[in-house]
């Protein structure tokens, strides 16, 4: 699976920039050339502009204008982020020939610290599912075994850093999707606090839980990243509940004296294959078992997420039901029969669920569990021994996005031959100590 | 019709209270002599806590102990609000033997004035429909024509202020049911901004929309009570939706210097009686007519509110679907099915028609219309000419629930024989307009 940018990392590269030995056109040469059309993880190409920008970004380097780590590294986007000039395409039919007028937010703040847009990657159809085999763009391919899935929604994203062709791509992520395609592809994904990145020109899935994140080979990476996209700190008033916009890193992250690198806590899977489990747990041997109702949580998740998609969809599903992927209209039309006071329960069973994961989080700095039950499932399989995959893999992942609560997905070995991920998870606003704990994880 | 209170004013009975003219156990005596058991306007009468109250009011005054307007005056609370020690029936047989263990915010607050409370008033069942006819208590009767229906909710409250058993009652109002008896009935009925009044042991029906009110026969006695229920000006941080709680008269009401008692507009009623039209309409023959959205406000209010009233009731529908009364059960069971996306766009089109009324009250102090677009149907009738009486007695007073606007309704006239009301609304905090307005009415 190597491509150019396999075992590199985002700092070496900055260095090599600047000393001379690489260039942003080599670096878009080499990732271009990596690009392999049978993993189906690209949707579109941009040459032309990458190559102006990488011209751009070389002439502002031999200036001496350095905008930063991310100064002329090559990077994707996902297929629901506007990239202006190119075309969106959600994964779905709806969107055929559909050209973005202007950048997403998290674009420019891109193109701002320096990097270089290379094209658009795959996703779930609408972002709505976490399989990743469900688009008018046919599957994308796990570059571990390409008759497996590479989890979704940012399925492209996921198969393109791990098969080395950029060193970081942007997803998005509303129950998971950054950090089940980095997880079942063997590589680190991210997401924030709710709203500190922010998700202007991003095509929404669930309003309350849409969140913006990076994929990259590793934990150090997407904390380049992450700060190239949040810039220096925000203060603000006191945050209330899961649906506000966290400041990103506004709150200082205190540590336990006697754990330099954080309280962890293990927080039991209920549903998993075992051999997952194991591999995980292993990981942090000395931290105590807590439990979540989990189970609950995800309930919470899909009454919200089916109520705000089918928002989203309504008039696409009564006037062209047949250019969605039949797995998809299904969803939303189940999705469209959620009852209302099932959503207000569910909004209700948020704040109770979020109440008590914080009280966990006053006692621990850092909840750590497996990012998906299961490994990569082959495509066209719909179901295994814990049932249907799409429920399935966002179990452990979406309880974080209903709460709003910082999560990082980091590589844990692989189980069956097949890639693992570890999830931790802290405090909103205290992201840095994820970074803190995987580089902990990374050099134990 | 005339009943011990019939053609007297609050501020009247205050002077006769204090001129030792009137005794608080002579106004109590007064009102219980006047119950007609015909009318079915009370469902618990409270003699003894009523008179051990008028007594104490006595002996408070007597010693110059003054608590202002409402000391010593009967007053009646519709019976989804809490009174300690009494019943709280709900017009339900759910609550069959259900005893209140403490007053309700308002009756506290109605306490703390003086006030003496005679007992609680009929309403539709769980406060769920403005005709006020369905209810286990069976129906309660309009005091001009006793074939005929009060209105609801608040109905016992309606009825019995109409008919001079007290002097003022307490209501609720979710889409009219405070301002809709009181038009059918001929008397007057406010209910504030959203939140004036504090809802605390109130039984929901949509906590969106849940309002207190009040019921007395004319708007200065309304005033009055209204006074009495907020206290002094609270000062707050600026309001920034329909959902925030208002402070009472916390904005000062800006008044034309052309116009004395307030640039009054004349909303368009579109589906209406014509000759209930004319005769509100006479009243305001110089104000210019301007037109809301009106049913596409009541489709936003009829959204929420049946997704918000199956939230309340989910349990009772599984689980003892018989209890309710047939017509209150076919009503919970489709608000059931309520889509959830459909709540969400209610709750954005509502911003949307806050924004184009905030427009509309940039331009004038005052909105006119009538309270209800029909006179008092016969009990039993489910219909009329403008369609089912259900949805037809809300479609003029729920669009200011929907707002959180202040609205007052007063006595108009008669039309077809029967009492018709004329229905003020005015932005938030800004209540002092309404009652200038309707003392404009009363002298003109």
């Amino acid at each position: 699976m190597g491509g150019f940018f396999t075992g590199r990392t985002l700092a070496g590269i900055a260095r090599g920039l600047r000393s001379g030995d690489e260039s942003p056109a080599g670096l878009l040469a080499g990732a271009l050339e990596s690009v392999d059309p049978d993993l189906n993880a690209f949707v579109t190409l941009d040459p032309e502009g990458a190559e102006a920008a990488a011209r751009r970004a070389g002439e502002e380097l031999a200036a001496g204008f350095d905008r930063g780590p991310l100064h002329g590294v090559p990077v994707a986007v996902k297929d629901i982020i506007d990239v202006a000039g190119l075309p969106t395409g959600m994964g779905s039919a709806h969107f055929d020939g559909h050209v973005a007028e202007a950048d997403a937010l998290c674009v420019t703040m891109l193109r701002d610290a320096g990097a270089v847009i290379v094209g658009k990657t795959g996703t779930h159809e609408f972002a709505y599912g976490g399989t990743g085999d469900v688009s008018v763009n046919g599957p994308v391919r796990n570059p571990h075994d390409r008759e497996r899935m590479p989890g979704g929604s940012s399925s492209g994203s996921g198969a393109a850093v791990a098969a080395g062709m950029v060193p970081l791509a942007l997803g998005t992520d509303t129950g998971g999707s950054v950090r089940i395609p980095a997880a079942f592809c063997g590589i680190a994904g991210f997401k924030p606090s709710y709203g500190a990145i922010p998700a202007g020109g991003v095509f929404p899935l669930a309003v309350s839980f849409d969140h913006v994140g990076v994929l990259a080979a590793s934990a150090a990476d997407c904390r380049v990243a992450y700060r190239a996209l949040t810039g220096p700190a925000l203060t603000g008033p006191a945050l209330t509940g899961p649906a506000e916009a966290a400041p990103a890193e506004a709150v200082p992250a205190p540590v336990d004296e006697g754990a330099p690198h954080g309280r962890v806590a293990w927080i039991e899977p209920l549903e998993i294959d075992p051999d997952v489990e194991r591999a995980v747990r292993a990981l942090f041997p000395d931290a105590p078992s807590e439990r979540i109702d989990l189970p609950g949580i995800r309930a919470v998740f899909r009454a919200v997420q089916d109520a705000e998609a089918y928002d989203v969809h309504a008039e696409r599903v009564a006037e062209a039901p047949g250019l969605f992927q039949p797995p998809t209209l299904e969803r939303l039309e189940r999705a469209g029969r959620t009852p209302a006071w099932r959503y207000l329960r569910a909004l209700r069973e948020r704040e109770r669920y979020a109440a008590e994961v914080a009280g966990l989080l006053d006692r621990y700095d850092i909840l750590a569990l497996p990012t998906l039950p299961i490994t990569a499932p082959r495509i066209g399989e719909t179901a295994g021994p814990l049932g249907p995959h799409v429920p399935a893999v966002v179990s452990l992942t979406c309880p974080w996005n209903v709460l709003g609560l910082p999560a990082l997905s980091v590589p844990a070995g692989t189980v069956h031959g097949l890639p693992v991920g570890a999830q931790l998870v802290t405090r909103r606003g205290a992201e840095s100590l994820l970074f803190a704990a995987a580089e902990r994880l990374a050099t134990a």
